[in-house]
């Protein structure tokens, strides 16, 4: 989309939007993460990246299952907020001296990417419903249950131990 | 925090780092409020984003509180995720032409900014009772529930007339 073009003129083209937005920040995504699984040391939280990449990979596949559902090519828009959040990540992990608070450090900019996933899977489904697509609602709703499932495990490895040993 | 050079090395560094990001973070959303404020059509909306702006004046004190609990100057340091949640807002609201759909897009951009909020204070939080600081993890508490409280506020617009309008 063009700045201050006004491409935006229904709630469909606003879905659409979104959708090009999480597309491209889900393709980011698998492209940090695998600096973050070789930035962790930690052996569950390391389990827990490789895992995630794994899932945001059929992430990317789904979101292109809905851009066919909604008779739209799959196409990516910058996205600067995750482009923010993942340029915050890596100059966070490059500032920490310490491999056990960096364990911890990293672990915050990953939930801080799952909270920005779900906000906006939280708002595609919220739309595609109000559109009369359930359909689409229910594609989006399995990147969503695994997005709030990966936000939950990282709650637990800080918790039960990455906190604690960068502590 | 330079680039590189690893000025974090405990997690009590990391714990300040981000209470300084999340400063930084929450003086940006009481500038972009009054922009999103003006730009709003649905008076509940409006007065949704009027609430939280007085609300986000308070977590500012708040943190300075906690700063100075924690034997810290106030300080805040650039926070590359809140400054591209932001950016990806103003574009979005710039690109949309009708107003009710702008609507849509501006409640969707507040609850990136929540989230973003939600899962930083989830983390400091977590942090300062690691740290041996549950007082600062109690303040740090009352604006989680403010950020919850208001994310859940916008989820109710939106399905309760916001998108139903914008359709």
């Amino acid at each position: 989309m063009g700045l201050f073009t006004k491409d935006i003129k229904t709630l469909d083209d606003l879905f659409v939007h979104t959708l090009q937005d999480i597309y491209y920040a889900e393709k980011q995504i698998t492209k940090a993460l695998p600096t973050m699984i070789s930035k962790a040391t930690d052996p569950q939280l390391r389990q827990g990246f490789e895992n995630h990449l794994v899932e945001t990979q059929g992430h990317v596949k789904r979101l292109e299952q809905v851009f066919q559902m909604h008779g739209q090519t799959p196409k990516a828009v910058d996205c600067p907020a995750i482009d923010g959040i993942i340029k915050e990540a890596n100059e966070v992990a490059g500032d920490i001296a310490d491999k056990e608070v960096l364990d911890a450090g990293l672990l915050a900019s990953a939930q801080a990417v799952e909270h920005y996933e779900i906000t906006r899977y939280g708002t595609l489904i919220a739309w595609a419903k109000q559109l009369g697509r359930p359909d689409c609602a229910r594609v989006l709703q399995q990147n969503l249950e695994e997005e709030k499932a990966a936000d939950k495990k990282l709650t637990s490895i800080a918790e039960s131990k990455v906190n604690k040993k960068a502590a």
